[in-house]
């Protein structure tokens, strides 16, 4: 294969666009060939912008192109298993975005076949690349805060999606705090068992009339004793707000938000900054960058991808369970949901 | 009365020696007249270093004296509903340390005498006399956070208490949570209806051997829609750690940590200061302060306290629903511990 | 003299009150005896409000005490020689608000006579016992930050005093960057050589009109090769601006203003807090009570003042160094002004 | 000319390499044509690492060739000026690195020729470019501060060079306060009139045996009324430091550093943080890049450069102010250096 890696993109939407435009000018080595999207014109527009030779609308074309080595798939979450299922049968190493799909049967199902053509697969848990999170799980990993006993995680959008795309979302526990389920396993480097939820609708009544929460606290109860918290909501007036805080034996290390700048301005009424950087195609550009040099580095070495099709499996099954423990108001283990859930997969 | 104000403290502890220095010195119009602790030894020391005319082994003798206005109640926990009634049949205004009792009858018919006898009564929530925590009420109260959404409450000891406190405490709920639990209800502005709480043994198996937990984790569901987290650890090895964020619609608040001073020290290893003030005695030195001023104002005026009964009562409520909680790994209501709960006392 | 000390006060203004009141009920083994001020008015008041047996118009009676064992000097600038000669020939020791006076000629004669009697002197450069400056000087001092090589000292009021003090005030350099000049030699542990200052009107042309400055910038060359900077401006909108920095070969440490609480509060507009403490009876309440503790301390031990005479003609010196530096833009000796500088005194 | 640049590189060091990467990848609508360095080998390794078609020994191959609009020079300082002039006879558009000379006369002459062709010709000050410095600029442009009465510019290097690069640099106040004299024009927007600069050697005395100084405070008077402040160091320990504040009637404005992550330890020595990012290319990543677009945009709009000749030369002057002035100990008119300062050139 040598050191040039040859990639199509699948799924020209926004994050596709991102993804693209990474693969064409800040990752050395690589070589985006095509981009495809149902949309044709999507498609095209993204191969001219990112100077990629060939645009369609048949992502078949990429499967069928030998000269290339991997797939990027963007595309909406209902098209993901079909599209692993047909690239894992082509042979290509595949990175695929979150989440992998809202059945657990059809993930269960794609995670064999991947399993089966022995092909890479990496889950787009973008979140793991940050340097705020990845410097907190050095510092657990190295034994800064001793043995972790509690975690507490915020992640709050500054403005709520369209009503379409919530409708679509498969609702906020798979849609937004999935990213925050990864985030737990990553940073506490242990299984969650135990989830209880509680959610409301304060942000804005359609979201509720649409059969969805905006405000969602989620208690996690972990294998090796640590209890933690998630906390989101659909709208953070001030910003996107993405902190965590890990305490622990022998201390605690906690993360606060990026900001544009340090400026400080002190008048007559307060000592105040700008807000923070607004969401995440500006928050975590460069986590997206390093996520996707480390997909391509796995296919390049032949290893393991660093965010497998566990994690991916592992984030829906905490995402049904957080569902089930909010309409139930009760605790729900995650082995009531996935009951292989300590086989490995 | 006048506007000079005659007290006499009963219990002559840690918190009481620190109740006694202040009134002593720190309030103007206070007259400290007597010291009464059943170590006659404590009494006269105490007595002697703020310079107070009588010390007895006999809190009746301070009921006695008519020429005390008003009594502050540091003594054993296991005494406070006895004295409290005494005190009130005798006339004097009250103040008592938290909590009232951790039994919900004895409290109850104690504070139906109280009602009876028509005098003030106040229970030592200092916290609520903070700065940060009465700036973050105020921002709230005032609209600067819009409605509010979600609370997170921190509250982490620097080290336990020794195993002998610890076995009579009453347990982490009553003992240490109680004053989360009042903080909660104070900022929100709305009662608890239902917690949910886990706990652990993780800083000491011994506290566990003692049938006490070191480590918990409540969750609050207010009547207002707002739900919330109050984080407990019997140790932060960096010291005091004391902090809330309060999240809604129109924005956060949240407060930090004080520490000994603002020195930043950059050198070739990172960038650092000093830790917080270690425990309450530092950190709550001025809230002290100011919860006395505040009861000796209302003695002054003849206008309810700041804080009543029905707020000690109702933090005691809410320790018992946690702790029913964590034992059946439930939800608990609180009108299951208190079915009485809506109705005032 | 045994372990209670006897004070008398002189001068019941703003500070002089401030003095009594501490001495009065913050400062064990202290018995505040008698308060004079040449407004009689003025003196009782004080003794009235801090309990204090002897109010008069004459503070010569206060000399004539044999009682007495200290006296605390709060007069105006202009009639502390005096007052300092006749208490220390009357054998009291000594506690004397800054500056001594500004006259050096006056300055040298009556620390002359202090010297002859032999009794404890001690300057009021409160910010010495400020716990941010000392951590600074403990950092220093322990070989934190290396050898010393820049120094960054910011000093700025809300709002300037009066037009009537300013004139009266000596000067800017006298009356606010003395603090200042006392604080750069206290941090560096070396003498100032050489200052170069620039001085402009920029708040209120009154205060030009008057024959004063508001907006200064020193510059300091001390004799170990440490170089530094003072900036003080009379109008800071955003409040009491106190901080230095201290950068050195191994490191450097800075230190920030006090706040009246740690709320941060984040909308859709900023993230901010509230104003600094607004002025030095907030800033420095504790700094002025370690002050008269650690002068009382000297008083009980016998031992010198641990900011002495010599500490508080030095920093005359540098102010009369920095207005001909300003006068005449030229960088000034401070042995121009003062030929005997470096004997002892 | 279209709206695609093609632009040639002269030099291909350490900056000279930056900015063809940032030309190759990361400004739209460039096409980088060729690479010139005097050393082949290095200009052959920057092209292929770029993928630029052309590398050569000889920069006058870059003149030579029509296609190219534009030439960004980052050879040595000593070759600037011959360069510039080839450049600008041969109609390019050009981009030189600071400084522009260290010879004010070979300045003068070399603008003179540039001002004749007409030609677009930028000069390479960074930090203008830095969201820090910027949102400073904006806040005082905007009125945020009121009228600037005080500046204090802190910028000390991780390291110093070796002491070859020293003995070349043209002294310190050329080689790096440069950089602040420009910042400080850009941020306070008048000229400075006059400087006192202090120097010492402090952080290796090898460097003062190479007859340049390591550590200087330069002291600034504006045009307007501003003083203002410089702090150099050629060695911070703790890394690059990098910040400014200013103080005005309406308020102040400051900016501390950039780094790495946000993460916060807490454990039982300190409350800590990592080092800030560490040199230039790290700071200043993104200010390169806007630089480089800044400059790109000029030449495709035919508008005047963000940063000119006259600010090349200007920075110079205030450079040349600072050495005399260090040398004679003595504040140094810039009309002493540059009788004609006040001319527009």
């Amino acid at each position: 294969m040598g050191d040039g890696i040859t990639v199509g993109l699948i799924g020209a939407g926004r994050i596709g666009r991102l993804h693209a435009q990474h693969l064409a000018s800040r990752i050395p080595g690589v070589d985006l060939r095509a981009v495809a999207d149902i949309d044709l014109k999507a498609a095209r527009a993204c191969a001219v912008r990112c100077r990629v030779a060939v645009a369609t609308a048949h992502y078949e074309e990429i499967l069928d192109d030998e000269a290339i080595d991997a797939v990027v798939i963007c595309s909406s979450t209902d098209t993901h298993t079909r599209i692993i299922e047909d690239a894992a049968v082509a042979g290509k190493q595949i990175f695929c975005e979150k989440p992998i799909d809202i059945d657990l049967e059809r993930i269960d199902h794609v995670l064999d076949v991947v399993g089966r053509e022995g092909v890479i697969f990496q889950v787009g848990f973008n979140r793991r690349f940050d340097p705020n999170f990845r410097r907190v799980r050095e510092l657990i990993a190295g034994g800064a805060v001793g043995d972790v006993h509690l975690l507490h995680i915020i992640s709050r959008d500054p403005a709520p999606p369209p009503l379409s795309y919530i409708r679509a979302s498969g609702g906020i526990f798979l849609d937004m705090t999935i990213h925050d389920f990864d985030m737990a396993r990553y940073l506490v480097g242990s299984e969650v068992t135990e989830i209880y939820a509680m959610g409301e609708v304060r942000v804005d009544s359609a979201i509720g009339d649409a059969g969805d929460l905006d405000t969602v606290l989620v208690t996690l109860r972990f294998a090796n004793g640590v209890i933690g918290t998630i906390d989101n909501s659909r709208q953070a007036v001030y910003g996107y707000d993405q902190r965590v805080e890990v305490f622990g034996g022998a201390g605690a290390v906690r993360v606060g938000n990026d900001y544009p700048n340090t400026a400080i301005l002190s008048d007559s009424e307060s000592v105040r900054r700008d807000l923070p950087l607004n969401f995440f195609m500006e928050r975590y550009t460069e986590a997206y960058v390093a996520e996707m040099e480390a997909f391509i580095g796995a296919v390049r070495a032949g290893h393991t991808a660093p965010v497998t099709g566990r994690d991916g499996r592992l984030s829906v099954i905490m995402g049904l369970a957080a569902q089930r423990s909010c309409e139930q108001n009760r605790p729900v283990a995650l082995s009531e949901v996935a009951p292989d859930l300590l086989t490995s997969r």
